[in-house]
């Protein structure tokens, strides 16, 4: 284990252990004066939704000559609990895939029953396997099968590709790793960046990794709040706009890839009471914020959405009628724009949170860098604040 | 015969102006001892399921060679009304094709709103439009546009292709004849065989047209009913099994096709709690039944199924969040095996109930001898009854 | 037919039979100075891919007050011939609903089959029915039924909204406008804006209708085609964005609805060899040139795509294995890239060449202000050229 | 591992060694007497398509009380390599899930991209992970990564549930496991019953596991091999019926469940030339197979169909223009009809195959009794031969 991973895991350790990092220490993209629509809730994070919490593992070691098995390790997992680590009780979800480059586990049965039984984990690509199992063994060593023998069976895992950076071919991520996202997982901030599943991940040739965002809004009289968290692994630079702008063709330096490869994982949550079928609209409007980047979701990209509301406990009990609550259709445009603004927003802030990072055979996928981002949007006369 | 069936049936006889038999003069399948699974409920059909109304428009005329625009006409309409006639409510609502070749109008609405707005026609394919058309014609004369200027814009219709007996080419169903489907619709006995947009269909080489069937089931402690109505018009006749025997090699006589042209719309009604995603396994679970007689859903066919909820009624209000119930969906077997069990007895009463038919250039389709069941039935040991 | 209908007819027929506008008689988006990317077409329409061709019927007549069945009409039809007027030669096809508020029918059977069997109509949301059943009497018309006595049965009509200048409860598309659509379908120069099916359409609230646009793209080595047209007809004025710029925010003037009531139909053509699931994801991918306008895809929105490939004739033939040719998946980002470039440039080419237009109750809608427009660029150092 | 395991093994390696069981060793379903339509190739199994190789690893060990890791274990993995064990050539592949409670990893790419990469491998629920990163570390160890970096990335792993008689907590299932399966795969014979995934499975209440067949077939004047692999476990006892024949009925005895919990993955392979979107058509045919044993796919089945084309290889080449062949649309009917025919088969064969089992905790399961079949089927007048 070289310095740079044990300063990570232990930074890792504390900010899993603790409340929040001072917003001051790193900025976000609104703090570079990036402009977004609409009203964010007070952690501008998927956990402003009441429940909902998130855990990494942060995978890094070694330099050097990639050495299958060896490393360098640049990788990770990330877990989202819809209602936390200690509910069994599940959340009414929907899916949409962009396009399906990429593995999202479990979904055949959230798309036949419109319940999603237990986490949404992340990691890379070769790895989906074991974080699979390891999500029916933690829900076996924590509460147990249930009375008629079955523990979560088809647990929900997605991935996007990190074999630039990370010897992914080496399949470092094990066991402990979904254990450590799992049990670590809580509310509050969320740490972004080269953290989790995210930790090895390219976007639009910048580094890339986990992003957040969240949006408030009113619909029938009642407050709501929707979140979104990103695994951004996806875009060529040239195809890269932030608020509109052509940020990647004024931005060339560093560029390290000739065709697209990569993939994005985006997961919407809200408490807004919607059925399944009203998620996958939800879901599939997380395309018109990526959109926005700038993307046209490659040949090569696993851009694989899900959404779920933390509304309506106890929809998956199963004896007895169920009473459930429902927003009408017709006002749904609220968490729309709310799900395009809040993905438009989480990948800025993947990308900004990103730090420069060297993995296998020295390659090296440079940072989004702030002043140069916000000169660009001053030219175009976007920038906001001071 | 009730009070309410004789009045109905003369109503028909007026508006159809075709001779009709009384009811009880005709034979249904299990009345000839065909054996059926699962408890039928007071009716056999799908108006069992309170609310649903279902009005046939027959239209029948000319006799000879065929000339385009002037008959013979063999053909008609069918409307379901989930709610009945004068109700603007609508129902949770999902459909599945199980073979494409055919149309169904309105399903991409169905598919996102999870709502059906108005009534299930069935006609033949070259009407779709008309009907379809009607639908909001009719509805602007019952009740007008909502507050909004909107009436219902996307009517569901779908059809199955009666050009073997009628002069389909002729475009004979005018906008009337929707108006009279629907004028007419009532709850109590469904007619059967050739009426409405069966008049024409022909079915494993018999003549075909309408059937209905429904079954009881016990949930959640509560009994409930689902009713299921079809317009067959498929197969071939050495696939046909009726209680898994092989009746189409028993009674070859009189096959008049030699490829699969046809098709089949199947209806499923319940009044069990279900959400849009539950209702789309029902209309899924159709195909269950449909394979039962045999049917390998040919490359011809438009084998496309819809289910409708009549319970929760103000799903669909544009205003307040709206309170819901739902059978849980470990609850749903018995749905599962009402659906199958519906859609064979259905198809089964359609082939029991249509007539020999004479049309286009003297072609003629027989009915299904009854006579020739019973005795194949028995060779077999499953003629049930006396 | 009052005068205003006959000279707009006359104006249709000389617009259809002749070769083109002049060029600088109206100016597209890009002469305005909108920037886009990729590589337009010799006329940068749909009709720059070989063998489409492209019809439109415009009916409109009458003034003042709505009278229901009497007018003010402002609607119309547009066709679009995969293989032109004279060929019964069927396309590979896919498609894709972003949001199904509408209705296109002919997909179930392009969904099972992969084919386009003839046109695409685009109409008014309540005319579907009388254009489809048109098309069906236009081939028997044409061609007559096939040698099994089939025509094309599953006709493929989609439809926007117009009823906030259009009595669109009257019913005034007949058959005959359906036949002129495709009778005068030429390849060449498409007329914009207020024609056709988009005659009274609505975009942003500012005026809309028809646009379209088109790329070239090399892949394998070879030039391909890809041509996008669209009926705009979505949309609220303040998410209206052009070439990332926010126009909408900036042109608040004239802004005509409340909420969200829009659709969009977009319909992509190529001549690159792709299969039937290829080209449904070129449809998926028009959702993506459609966000950068800023749409969220509203709940009233029947946002509805469909692709085809012109390449691959006879791939529909029934008899014999048919050879094909395609492109491999690897080589489509290409096409990706165009088919979102062209939408956002055909729905920019509609806002431009849609004329302010006055309908029932006199409600007037908006032309987007050329010059303010370049304004608005300008300010954000958005504006090419001179 | 204990002396058990290791005979079993050996039994294995055997059994994929030799060329085959002598046929009079164990009878299959129509030896029996059991009457199928159509004709079956040469073995009656999947592997009568060209190129297609099955291998399985059975693991089988310990008698008594559950404890869970140390066992009883009845479990073990099957793979099916359409281009056989030494091709990274991949073939056209669509899918379909009737019933969506299982896992079928790696669909969302089919769906995409209308192509099967790797290996079909099935094994229990608990156990997708583990197979499914054995995949791909199988790959590289065979091939290593291409030169893109990539190896197989997104494997197809299906499962159903075997803990009434396994230890499936346990996680018995190691790589190992999944490589023995795909280095023992072979053409030829296919062992059927309690072998590979299906050891430990259970169908209609009597045991169940892996069944094979296959049909000839002949279209557009050339003969065309379609064959069928299930692993049965799904299915309550009364609903059994083979040969339209009420089975399950007439032998109630010993029946284990009190509610459906199964599933059923069904792999159909044909060497016709067809494309993704007509795979997708044979793969819902599956289920009209499945439906003539009776089933109506209850809520806790995971019924999960796939099928795929071993012609036109090549397809996935990822430079130059590919040439291809298609079977039309009209000549798919013969395909329908194979594919429900070999289901059904297939289906029985698992249930002759596979021999009374006892699992966890004393949990017997009975085999199917061969005799009390051929009474059944007698008083029924459907025995055939002698």
């Amino acid at each position: 284990m070289n310095e740079r991973l044990m300063s990570s895991t232990i930074f890792l350790l504390l900010t899993l252990g603790a409340p929040a990092l001072p917003a001051q220490s790193k900025p976000r993209a609104r703090d570079l004066g990036v402009p977004f629509e609409g009203t964010p809730g007070p952690l501008n994070a998927i956990t402003d939704v009441k429940g909902v919490e998130v855990g990494h593992s942060t995978i890094i070691s070694g330099e050097g000559p990639l050495k299958r098995g060896k490393g360098p390790v640049r990788t990770g997992v990330t877990a989202i609990l819809p209602r936390g680590r200690f509910s069994q009780d599940q959340v009414f979800s929907g899916w949409f895939s962009l396009n399906g480059n990429g593995e999202m586990t479990g979904t055949t049965w959230i798309e036949e029953s419109g319940l999603l039984e237990g986490p949404i984990m992340i990691t890379n690509t070769h790895s989906v396997g074991v974080v699979r199992d390891a999500v029916i063994a933690w829900r076996l060593n924590q509460a147990g099968p249930d009375k008629e023998g079955f523990a979560w069976s088809l647990p929900v895992v997605a991935e996007t590709w990190d074999g630039y950076l990370n010897d992914t071919n080496g399949f470092h991520v094990k066991e402990k790793h979904a254990f450590e996202a799992l049990d670590g997982a809580r509310g509050g901030p969320v740490t972004e960046g080269n953290v989790g599943g995210g930790t090895g991940m390219i976007c639009h040739e910048f580094k890339g990794g986990i992003g957040t965002a969240s949006r408030m809004l009113r619909a029938e009289g009642r407050m709501y709040t929707l979140g979104i968290l990103v695994q951004a692994n996806y875009g060529l630079r040239h195809q890269l706009k932030i608020a509109g702008v052509p940020v990647g063709r004024e931005i060339p330096e560093g560029a390290v890839r000739t065709r697209e490869e990569g993939s994005i994982i985006i997961v919407v949550a809200t408490d807004a009471p919607l059925l399944p079928h009203q998620l996958k609209r939800l879901a599939r409007r997380a395309s018109l914020g990526l959109a926005r980047l700038g993307s046209t979701s490659g040949n090569g990209s696993g851009d694989i959405f899900i959404a779920f509301s933390t509304e309506n406990p106890g929809a998956a009990r199963d004896a007895g009628i169920v009473s459930l609550t429902m927003l009408p259709n017709d006002s749904m445009n609220q968490l729309f724009e709310a799900t395009v603004q809040g993905v438009e927003e989480a990948i800025v802030n993947a990308l900004v949170a990103a730090e420069t990072m060297t993995g296998v055979d020295g390659h090296k996928v440079p940072a989004l860098p702030h002043e140069q981002l916000r000169e660009v949007l001053r030219k175009y006369n976007r920038l906001t604040g001071p």
